[in-house]
């Protein structure tokens, strides 16, 4: 009953089956491999960019930072959420590979909106040299809370950054899930709403490890190539990130492996809906939750084994009918088994 | 006939096998994982170092860059030689990980020596604030030209490192060729020898991208981790890694890989050294060789398919008795066949 | 009629005095002046604070980036106030210097309260490697809208950082206005009351450019050196800036330059406050005030030749009874009868 | 009898007086003065270069390694001599600045000539990603060790950069006196000998502190801004260094002055030359010479009070005989009775 991250459980077994498929003789190495070829030509035609320069990393962390540093001068700021990953969750990482470049917290919610954008971009940019000038702004689809922007909500947000012209960057950690919730082309969610680069996650969704960073302008993609190998991100045995990435958009792999993670948040909200003392921040859309539930739930829960995010990490003192808000996330390979056993066990 | 590199051929079968393995479940994230605990546990015991500080990360880039970051304040510098993989090949990886450190380039040759040591730690660190100040060694084990420092010549530099009172780091993405080369034990080639700080190469070796840091004395274990995740470079299913390296210290996989690549540079020299024409640069100890072949013998290797590092790109047009530097390496997956092979083309 | 800055008027006699008269032979360069021998010793008498490490550099923003730099690792962030110099006034200043380190806003306010900084403190570094460690808080003394941190203010925020321990920088470029405002003694206001590192401000209370770091605790003077040097904010005629503070620290002249420039703002409040139309946002202490005035009011007083800054930079159009915010600063040099004509064409 | 440096004597008097006239006021500031407007078209027309980027900041190196970053990427190498200022005397600034640049070494001597250049340029640059790429050359003109590139030399190796697509940079920092040695334009001696910016010293040449920046092609005039605000090198009270700078180029100062440092050492070389045990290292142009002669004789003028850089920082102890090698420098100050008396302890 694991519904602590989407990064514990195991890798899907068609990427692991590439993985022992491409251990064969010698190839290629740093990029150079015929795999990489066909991942190149894939991701261009399934987000219809016939010149979008594609590259491969190991860690969202990285795609996150590095697409970012080609767009994000050091003397400017890049605006995002409270909760986006890049503020919270990758120790100042986009400050150290923009070399000092500021985030600027738009709003005080999880999802931007145009309004706190508009005030966020004014609030910048407007003092000479005296301070940061307008960068990027980076949303993340779906959100670090498992919220969605709607194809018109991100239009809305890149009128304003096109108003401004400043680039736009998509954290799509959990891409996939957002795009099956939306039932969207990956096209219209990105380069068509107005999204310069994105980063296109493969692990949260079922890789072991391989995130790719796609450039709609491919103007910045011999940049991109310096600052990988500078920041240490470019593997000399790279067939391996190739053959996972070939895997997950082979046969749609990496959008049925989605709808299944989503579906799987599905089954356990419906549960948890009946459960009278369990209410939800918002309605999940992928495969994350956010509710808030008795304590003396979480501990049962706990008692039994179940994996979760709860806001008070100290779960043993307090009183039990305290509202303890929980961050519930699931995969691909949840059973509906353990699904089951967990509702069970929460609904006393 | 692949002697490009060692990082073009497959993974280890063990290794694979390894990571079919640990495909099973959930588990922790970020280094939470039981099998790191027990590569933990097999590092200090093969480095009969109890207390030291044991991270892993995906690249030989990555080891060593962070590593260096730990020991290398902005306003320092890092001796190492001019073939230095840390000066020629990472992009200018130390400089940004480091955040600006120089690097002094240590007499002009592959080796590094106490005397050319010495002449180039004092030459630096003597005009106040006005230069940069003595940051840490770094040497290369075994060299980027595939020679060896034997344990008295570490010991010998080591000495003036300690006169100074600077640290030192050592490159081991070749760790285990030399190893077994000097039939040395991991602790006596490094700190007993006076090594600080050791990047433990796995990829070139067999795995599929994984290299540890080993910090003899962990009081920097803390500021590497921070370090390596505003890197980007620690994974969130990071059994993956552990995997690797945990199949790699098992049953003594990693020496004896290392064995049979250097066996197979022994085999390939040894058929090179009946050919009149093959003059060596220097004779090889562990993987690799730097040749002086005639262009025709290279031209017709290459048509035959070999893959080498000749020093002339373009081998087509020129003189055909011309001496080209050429540099081979084999790796433990070359078979015997392809070897030989290779010497009867050679040979004409 | 200028009361935009304070850093838009003369120097003082004195410290253009001492320039003339500093200006003489040959003399060491880079620091090795005899008279920043007679800085250093005025200032830990003025300080109480016979170890401490004292420098000169020229720009305010060089005072505090280079101290904070000293005190705040790149995986670290610095709490300070959302109208911090720090955050909107030096371009990135602290996280060029810092490489990277965050800025963590804490509270809303132009004063940091000690709740607002256990829970901006609180809400950072409890996330293991994943987000930015705890690093200095930075308050500004005299606040960038002139407002002052009481001696136990400033005591109950060292309170805070010294529970969570983290080190205290001041940015004290309107020191010496708030010193004498609160009338107490500079040690009181500094290391007695926790701060480790101060920005001591000269240019701004009538110097040409100079700023003093005061760093209390001598343990990281040699790093500081090493950075101003590489900062290149290392005068080779560095006479020149030792005289500047020598003479500002002569005969009480700081001080009694401060008075004079707190004196001339409280001579025009006194007249805006029998002013119907004008309201002050809190009551001046030093020689800033934030006040609200009719749109007519500022175009006559700007039609005139008063400056200011409004926050609406375009005051052409409007209406003219709109109430408009507007920061008035005033100098040691500003005449009675200037601040008489601007209250005269203010009152209409 | 200084010999030290030319930053150890005191500021011209015109820019002393020029201090002092534009010591009265309120002014704009962070350079929106007058006196820099004026400024500005001094520099562009003495450079016959209307259209030139014209910038003041304190500090030779401020200006080197602000330039240098605004024409270096950081995945980049700077081509400079090994004896550069920016090398060997700034601390790893242009590391910083450039956030983590390599400089590339080329040649042993002071000078570099298109060969060498040539040499290093082609051994970087050439590996794909793997190393640095090729960034800026920069020469010092006079150099470190007082010798000039004539017009002819540096369009030699101006040639060699443009083939490769090169910008090029130049360390004026005593650049007046060159230029006057060559009897050159500075429009011959930079851009139209293919200089791309130009670090134009001041302050060794008389002034208290401040060196223009002059960018031919004013294309990276707004990063420029950017990074001196972001590097904490613009100043406030900027009419102060407006008005040195002012002074120094009214009525032809900064010529005249130069050619009076040259002539001092014009003198002090056609006495030393007539000292049998005194041999010179090359012919002096400008205000620099190194010589070597005997300890004993260096002893006595130690003895006496002259100031000078030996090599040997100890004179006290070795062989009377010894000859070392010592770098004597003038400036505009020094007076003939201090020179011939020099030259009369010297001549024993």
């Amino acid at each position: 009953m694991y519904f602590g991250s989407d990064n514990t459980g195991p890798v899907l077994p068609q990427v692991m089956q590439a993985l022992n498929d491409a251990n064969t003789g010698y190839t290629g190495s740093y990029g150079a491999d015929p795999i990489m070829d066909r991942v190149r030509d894939k991701v261009r035609e399934i987000f219809e960019a016939p010149e979008a320069a594609v590259y491969l990393v190991a860690t969202g962390t990285a795609a996150n930072v590095l697409a970012l540093s080609c767009y994000c001068p050091p003397t400017h700021t890049i605006f995002c959420a409270p909760k986006a990953h890049i503020h919270v969750d990758e120790c100042n990482g986009p400050e150290f590979y923009t070399n000092g470049a500021k985030l600027t917290l738009v709003g005080d919610q999880d999802k931007i909106t145009p309004d706190t954008l508009r005030t966020a971009v004014e609030g910048e940019g407007n003092r000479g040299v005296h301070g940061p000038q307008r960068g990027p702004l980076s949303i993340t689809q779906a959100t670090e809370m498992g919220q969605i922007y709607t194809l018109s909500e991100i239009a809305a947000l890149t009128e304003v950054t096109k108003s401004f012209g400043i680039p736009v960057h998509m954290d799509g950690a959990r891409f996939a899930n957002a795009l099956v919730a939306l039932n969207a082309s990956p096209a219209d969610m990105t380069w068509r709403a107005g999204v310069d680069v994105l980063s296109f996650g493969g692990t949260k969704n079922g890789c072991m490890g391989v995130e790719a960073v796609v450039m709609f302008n491919p103007d910045k993609a011999w940049e991109f190539e310096l600052r990988r190998k500078r920041g240490a991100h470019l593997f000399s045995k790279h067939r391996y990130l190739s053959a996972q990435m070939d895997a997950y958009l082979t046969d749609d792999l990496w959008l049925t492996t989605a709808r299944q993670a989503n579906a799987n948040m599905a089954r356990l909200a419906d549960g948890l809906r009946k459960i009278d003392s369990v209410s939800f921040r918002f309605d999940p859309q992928v495969n994350m939750a956010f509710v808030d539930m008795p304590r003396a739930v979480l501990q049962r829960l706990a008692a039994q084994g179940a994996v979760f995010h709860a806001d008070t990490p100290d779960l043993s003192s307090g009183a039990a009918e305290d509202q303890i808000t929980t961050r519930l996330v699931s995969d691909w390979s949840m059973s509906e088994d353990n699904i089951d056993r967990f509702l069970t066990i929460a609904a006393g």
